[in-house]
């Protein structure tokens, strides 16, 4: 056996390395001091790594606004905006939107379009794989950098990963496999697909209403109602890719059947459609006028923000989730919704999970989804896991260079 | 600065000799093709580290059963079971269950006995301090090398750790805390506290009806209802400690209030006292005899089957685990409870879940907490998280030996 202690020596500063460029890829900007505190490196260690990763190209000096009294600008680090390209899509139930960020977490350029004629699931990707193409043209963005891409799309199921090439079996695909399959042949490069509700729980944590928690209900009640769930700031999917799945909890046992099997589920009472149903409107902007009024509409509303609060109170009470966001058109109604789900949750849940959680409402709208691949892509996936580190030239050779990883 | 390498490689092999002891903490006995794949490292790199250990005497080569059809007995690893000992201990409502074992997770000594007349909590912690000092003597143990306690209590709450020196204010202490400071100062040893139920979904994923399982939901239905939920092979608390408390899952929003501040509470029909007020009986014992004729009891325990698959498909609805193990008094009772339970949950359940979930019977009754206390001490608490590794001599005096943990 070869002497292990070179290659050892290299994994050990390419390991340090890494969590530095992880807490980059997580956070974004920070600054010195706070890249020590989340990675855990002592001073000395970091400032060998960072030299090192800044002499490479790879992490770059910024300045960050003045936050101390005299108004001095720190100096901050993010990961070079030039390293590659990120895209986060949505594809959405009526529309596209499309998210494209550098590696600092800049969004360098966003656009939302309607599917128009588009209707099956390959000209509806062609749409998306031109739009894509288009906003980075506008935006003077060379799509070659393109490091990862994540998708939001709607429906439950599990999260698929195609590698660059594609998957193995490409014919007969369907769902996320092919959007998957189709965008990583596209683009070449590594695609992550989940569900767009679920991803948006990803979105908050990161950039929107509770932007840092490590734990997280996302509740989503608009078309569809769903959910997302952050346990230690992983995003949960369950044995079978489902969890979370707000919509399909029951709240009316004597409630009528639902397609997915269930009875009285949530979706049929907070959701969009179920709520027009019920008050015999059309269109939203309509109820949503209506809400000023003292029609049924009111009632409709509230109704369906208790069966929200009580479904709430349930989930809390399973994970005991400290924030929980809540976004969608019903959400958007504020307090004729918001109150009595409040005031539902209250009622059911036991007292130290009554005081311990805090509701929000989502900072990310309407972009949740996008900008929830764009997190897929960016931190959440095996996408990013290796950032590409150069050899030390005395280990490019060494023979175990693989053991211990 | 000075040049970092020796600690540096010193830390990697300490780092892969760790990962080693883990999962040989986490699984026991474990043959050298199970380590391999567990651990992740290659053959050669391994077989220095084993070396290394067993000479050592960290680890010892036991002998497996026959696996193969030529009956031939494969080699084994375990942890030395001279490494040290380890105390799990239930505190519960009427009695205290105890088990020690070795650290290759073999038990050497149980032991249940009823509090008597000892009623504060001074008093039952000097009961269980007696009675594991009766035990380890009975069974020749030196507690002289105990390493660690876990303790399952009564009641909801957060997990509570003390350093083997004791909390450091001792004065005043209460419920957790105190159990855990009075048996750190009276063993010289950190000891963990936890829900004897929450530890028993670890005792059931460790070594009972889901062994090896990653993710679990135990549900608990004797004198209280409770839960422990278990994902990714991480014990869920929550952000305030009282994650899975399925016992608070509202299953009646019309129902009575609860202690805890909610309403209709599962534990209000799905725990001993709920069911023999409801029946009017005073003992268990009679209750279950009932339960083959025609009376009331019958109806009396369906009705707490179905509110308990009510909360069971909601709960499963929230983290979609793959297995559900079923524990108590009520679940003993067998088919009048669990079928209307089983039926209850399917009805409830979206289709996808209802396909996905294995329920069980708990396999560590009665000693699911003093287990679960034990699966503790073993490998969930930071107690163990550093084995003691010999500093090589060459780095005995690094400077920066602290940098990059």
């Amino acid at each position: 056996m070869t002497d292990p202690a070179p290659t050892a020596l290299h994994r050990l500063r390419q390991s340090n390395a890494e969590r530095v460029l992880g807490c980059l890829r997580r956070h974004g900007e920070l600054s010195r001091a706070e890249v020590a505190e989340h990675s855990g490196l002592s001073r000395t260690t970091l400032s060998t790594i960072l030299g090192d990763l800044i002499r490479r190209g790879v992490v770059v000096e910024t300045e960050l606004p003045p936050s101390n009294r005299r108004g001095r600008p720190t100096g901050g680090l993010a990961l070079n905006p030039g390293a590659g390209q990120y895209l986060g899509l949505e594809l959405g139930r009526n529309r596209i939107r499309l998210v494209l960020a550098d590696a600092a977490h800049r969004v360098q350029a966003r656009d939302d379009l309607s599917y128009g004629s588009a209707r099956g699931a390959a000209d509806r990707l062609a749409l998306a794989e031109r739009a894509v193409r288009e906003a980075a043209d506008r935006h003077g963005i060379t799509l070659g950098t393109l490091a990862g891409i994540g998708v939001g799309s709607t429906g439950p199921g599990e999260l698929v990963l195609a590698p660059a090439a594609g998957l193995a079996e490409p014919d007969g695909l369907r769902g996320r496999e092919l959007i998957a399959d189709r965008l990583a042949r596209a683009f070449e490069v590594p695609v992550g697909v989940d569900n767009n509700t679920r991803l948006t729980a990803l979105a908050e944590a990161t950039w929107g209403a509770a932007a840092g928690a490590s734990d997280l209900l996302y509740a989503h009640f608009s078309h569809g109602t769903g959910g997302g769930l952050i346990i230690g700031g992983q995003l949960i999917r369950g044995t079978g890719g489902v969890a979370a799945e707000l919509g399909h909890l029951c709240v009316d046992d004597t409630g009528p059947e639902c397609w997915c099997g269930g009875r009285g589920c949530l979706e049929r009472y907070a959701s969009v459609p179920a709520v027009l149903r019920a008050t015999g409107h059309r269109r939203w902007a309509v109820l949503r006028d209506a809400l000023a009024g003292d029609g049924a509409e009111s009632e409709v509303v509230r109704t369906a923000g208790e069966h929200a609060g009580a479904a709430l109170a349930a989930m809390c009470t399973a994970v005991n989730a400290g924030r929980v966001v809540l976004g969608g058109e019903l959400a958007e109604l504020g307090e004729p919704f918001l109150r009595p789900l409040r005031e539902s949750f209250a009622r059911r849940a036991m007292r130290s999970l009554r005081g311990g959680v805090e509701f929000g409402t989502a900072g990310t709208a309407p972009w949740g989804g996008a900008l929830g691949g764009l997190a897929l892509a960016l931190h959440e996936s095996p996408l990013l896991a290796r950032y590409p580190l150069p050899q030390h030239p005395e280990q490019a050779a060494a023979p175990d260079a693989e053991s211990g990883r």
